[in-house]
């Protein structure tokens, strides 16, 4: 029986001084020190488990979400676990809804984001509960149920409750097939780690080829800051993984519009799959502009890891504006959101390439590629998942990757939890490595 | 000469009551206390002159847009104010777009809220400084350093800035007039100080008709969380007001798409000029389908208070998804971005009919629309700036409101500042009212 009635919820800011080695530097975000708002939730039940949940942060602003989980906290406190996901979709319209917190969002942003870190949570305490991976848990899980977490508010235009249904009743048919495929094969992946913008070009030579040596087919590289180098470094990457293998740009909202579609018929000679943010992640109709100017190239739009919620994709996909759909297990309100977008995408026949990198996003988001396969997808065509080879030695369940592929966690839970080490080292301002750095400075 | 180094940023978590009288409650939003985060900005200046912000909140959260404050101060603390104004695009661009903080943004939500807090104190100092107030430091303004304040990022498909600098050298015709017709007329408005959702018709009778004497001759009305309630709530205020008068209705978010034309095919009958904000915030796409369908009604569509910056506004233009915009001097970054705004809504031929209320959201956009009229717009046909009566007590220079309209503020600065004695009551949790309230809630 899942219960247990909520006695505590603890979080800590958490930062790593990724910024140092240049790694996930990009040309709108240049300086990047990958951290977390790190939830720990608590209750009376016996089994004594308890629920990890993160939201992936840069650094700087980490305490401001920090602060916002705080601010929901007596939302959570006190609730007994079995009835919050007996009643999610009501629970998560709480947190969502609150009628003085929700000026400060609605839904985007700092709340949000915080939001996504208290429900992870939450998911995650479910599955070890249920003794399941999360995937496994939603794979399992009745339909009915399903949707019952999901609130369907702002997107019954585009999805109603009863097509969502029907989509995984369809969904259901050749599950057990996939699921043992899964298990076998892993779901495909692609690299990130070759090619951010901080790395110099022996660094990105060295990184390809060892990447190349590992198996890897699908390669993305940073671009946005200066043509040129754009041009010298999509080359070198082409070169080196020959014309059969796929490679992606992406900008991180970089241009404006008109930019963003000159600025890529100078890349189109590399044949990237896609562009991925080229603008504001606000813009709509702009995305729907590029992608409109880019299809005679062949090169798709793929955006998601800056949408702030469900209104934004369903928009994304009614106006045909992008051709790759990003998911984020921390940006959207955690897996209750994410299914509604899943589910979107099936209906509009988009295929969804979650983003990950940072810290935890693989370890989060591959339980909900893993499921959207199995259970509603049904196909890898066009799709696979980010994959970055950072930080992930600080999580107690890391990611497994084979052959370029994510493999199906076995542990119970949502892979959220983090090595109790780790996050004492890492604490902002108070942790070892912290202390450390910040001495270094002043001398 | 404008300058000063930026010795000290202080920021107050200042909170009133409201939610105790129903005042301020809609169908979302159903026990606010209007709040604010309000910043104070001290200079080295031998004037002594100090600036004021604030940002609108409504309660709870106050405290993490505090915190979002704090942690943009490293931007301004040690600069000089005329550094600032002379690339003040650039200086927008530092807050909105710093490597770390950006990713729980950008430019949306709480991190948006801050920046216009801070931003908003910088436009006051300036003003005081030049010894104007807002609007009319804006309307002297060369058009070139005006446009020198915009960062036209996401927008130039929509705007260029050569664009931007025509309608305001047209703008400039006929401008001494515009100010003289102001200074002696002032800016119409219209209340919303009748029909908040939790008054009772009692109540709504009784405001309705001291309004009327007053002279008001717009009058909103709150709908959208029960239908039969709606009808007799309308019926009841169009009964007063007569057929010739202006009413619109505010629904506050509260439907999805195809509800919001259902809907209103039922108050139809009242005549509103508007439904304000029918849906998510975040739905343009959703604005423009029931643009489409109330438009054979003669009703428009209205929103903006929760549209979080102008790459929103630029696509509710692009979509003809809004017949009225409505700025918010606290919601956007500031003058800066509202700018940007004002400019488009020119360009798409849309009035500008601003959001007011809360806490000195009405002293503030007074401002800005005063100066949107005399350099921008040009017109008051279909325009009107909302005024609500509450908490202007608080404020040292408060709003004048003679026969339903704005007058212009005679003083330098941006009506930002609160008397000492308000904030020091209100402070959030240990000013004087606060702790009272606790203790009665304790007894």
């Amino acid at each position: 029986m899942v219960g247990g009635r909520i006695t505590r919820m603890s979080v800590y800011d958490v930062r790593f001084p990724t910024s140092l080695g240049g790694h996930g530097s990009d040309a709108m975000h240049t300086d990047p020190d990958y951290s977390a708002a790190y939830v720990v939730i608590e209750t009376d039940a016996k089994n004594g488990l308890k629920g990890y949940g993160i939201t992936f942060t840069l650094g700087k602003g980490t305490e401001v979400v920090v602060c916002a989980v705080k601010a929901l906290s007596h939302h959570v406190l006190n609730k007994d676990l079995g009835d919050i996901v007996r009643d999610f979709r009501g629970f998560y319209r709480q947190l969502t809804s609150d009628g003085q917190l929700r000026w400060i969002g609605p839904e985007k942003g700092v709340v949000h984001l915080a939001t996504a870190a208290v429900l992870n949570a939450l998911w995650d305490l479910w599955a070890k509960q249920e003794g399941k991976p999360l995937w496994k848990l939603l794979v399992d899980m009745d339909p009915k149920q399903l949707l019952s977490c999901i609130d369907f508010r702002y997107i019954t235009d585009a999805l109603t409750e009863e097509e969502a249904y029907e989509i995984l009743k369809k969904g259901s048919i050749g599950r057990k097939e996939r699921e043992e495929q899964m298990l076998e094969c892993g779901y495909p992946a692609y690299t990130t780690s070759c090619a951010w913008l901080g790395y110099s070009d022996q660094q990105l030579k060295q990184l390809c080829s060892e990447a190349l040596e590992e198996g890897w087919t699908r390669f993305k590289v940073k671009v946005g800051a200066d043509l040129e180098d754009d041009i010298r470094r999509c080359r070198i990457i082409r070169d080196m993984i020959g014309p059969e293998k796929i490679m992606m740009v992406d900008a991180n909202q970089r241009w404006d519009v008109p930019e963003a579609v000159e600025w890529m018929l100078k890349l189109a000679e590399f044949k990237p799959l896609w562009i991925e943010e080229p603008t504001s992640p606000d813009d709509i109709l702009g995305h729907a502009t590029i992608s409109k100017a880019l299809a005679p190239l062949g090169i798709g739009v793929a955006t998601g890891e800056q949408c702030h919620n469900r209104v934004i994709f369903k928009q994304l996909l009614q106006a045909d504006a992008l051709q790759f759909l990003q998911i984020d297990s921390c940006r959207l309100g955690s897996v209750n959101e994410n299914l509604s977008v899943l589910l979107m995408a099936k209906k509009f026949q988009i295929p969804v390439c979650p983003h990950a990198g940072g810290v935890g996003l693989c370890e989060l988001v591959q339980h909900l590629i893993i499921f959207d396969y199995i259970s509603i997808s049904g196909s890898l065509e066009n799709r696979m998942c980010e994959y970055v080879d950072h930080l992930h030695e600080h999580f107690k369940y890391p990611v497994v990757i084979k052959k370029a592929s994510y493999m199906p966690p076995k542990d119970a839970g949502y892979s959220t939890e983090m090595k109790e080490e780790s996050v004492k080292k890492h604490q902002f301002p108070e942790g070892e490595v912290w202390q450390k750095l910040m001495a270094t400075q002043q001398n």
